[in-house]
């Protein structure tokens, strides 16, 4: 089907459900993790090793696995933190600030991917240890959107936009990416700072201001 | 002098500073710590002790104390969590939502004082240990301002505001309570969370939005 049509049967479809519904973004909250590549998973986990699916996530293709990692750094520890699935070309460590303290590094705010001097960290599991030069980051926010919620929401890939958050605690986000792709599933994306700055939970409900 | 005298006088000044420098409100962050009385200050650190100021804190009067304590959760425990002094009527741990996490408690945001229905938690010192059975809150975000402040920003003891954080990472709080008293120093109250999910450090300037 032509995307012009996909969007006129959208349009038709959003015109006819009450607004609150149709403006509601749910938050999904990321809790410390590691994405690895099958290198350093072997390093860690054994030769020939592949990682146990323990949850699926919303985001399709993407689990939780059963393994964990521990994470040293100059001034602290952070044990089980979880790898998420499958494994990626580069391995990339995602961590909020307030974990960056306890590791002692102080990780760029960077979407997903741009690792550029970033800092390094030890990474250890049961079968070794991985120094890491780089890949430790905190997340930015940014918004995970199928390319019909674009349209309803009046978005193109790579916008940024302003995230309101309700309640006492709430307020506003400036600055969020709009990731657009035709797997992703609607979800806000924040690291626990973020959640817990505003009492945002999983599931939460966000709008565009 | 007289408030109306004072007010006219601090317009007149006001009207003749550059805008940027008015607006600007130094953010304070608060790590996690405790209020002490009296009586669990000897419980914890011996019959007839009393505090050893380490640092002065910006509101007069208020110190960090080189005393620290260990807070004891049924998740998990907190070292090293200092003492803010003088010593109060009324014990009161102020922590960030992810300590909570690590403790195993779960607060409620509250204003300072406002204690009931909040959770306990074992406190432990070098010559004792509280069974504090409420006092654990995550304290509200606040401004604190001196008289002349809220005239130049135009807001009463009580009002709740809406604070504007600059920057990639930027964003507003809603609903930030103002706190007027002539001892008080410009300071924006937020803790640990808050402050990394906007990048916020001691001293950076926030404004009203």
């Amino acid at each position: 089907m032509e995307q012009a049509v996909v969007e006129q049967i959208v349009r038709q479809v959003l015109a006819n459900l009450p607004n609150q519904s149709i403006m509601g973004i749910p938050a999904g909250v990321s809790n410390r993790h590691i994405h690895i590549s099958s290198e350093h998973m072997e390093a860690l986990f054994g030769r020939g090793y592949s990682l146990t699916k323990d949850k699926e996530l919303k985001q399709v293709g993407e689990f939780a696995a059963k393994e964990t990692v521990t994470l040293v750094g100059p001034k602290g520890v952070l044990a089980k933190v979880r790898i998420l699935g499958p494994v990626r070309k580069i391995t990339q460590i995602e961590i909020a600030r307030t974990d960056g303290f306890i590791l002692g590094v102080v990780p760029p705010v960077r979407d997903s991917g741009q690792l550029e001097d970033s800092p390094g960290i030890v990474v250890v599991g049961p079968k070794g240890a991985v120094n890491l030069p780089q890949g430790v980051i905190c997340a930015a926010r940014h918004i995970h959107m199928p390319e019909a919620d674009a349209v309803r929401f009046k978005v193109a890939d790579g916008d940024r936009v302003t995230v309101a958050v309700p309640g006492m605690r709430g307020g506003t986000f400036a600055n969020v990416l709009v990731r657009v792709h035709p797997n992703f599933r609607l979800e806000f994306h924040i690291d626990t700072d973020e959640a817990n700055a505003v009492e945002l939970k999983n599931g939460d409900l966000v709008t565009l201001a």
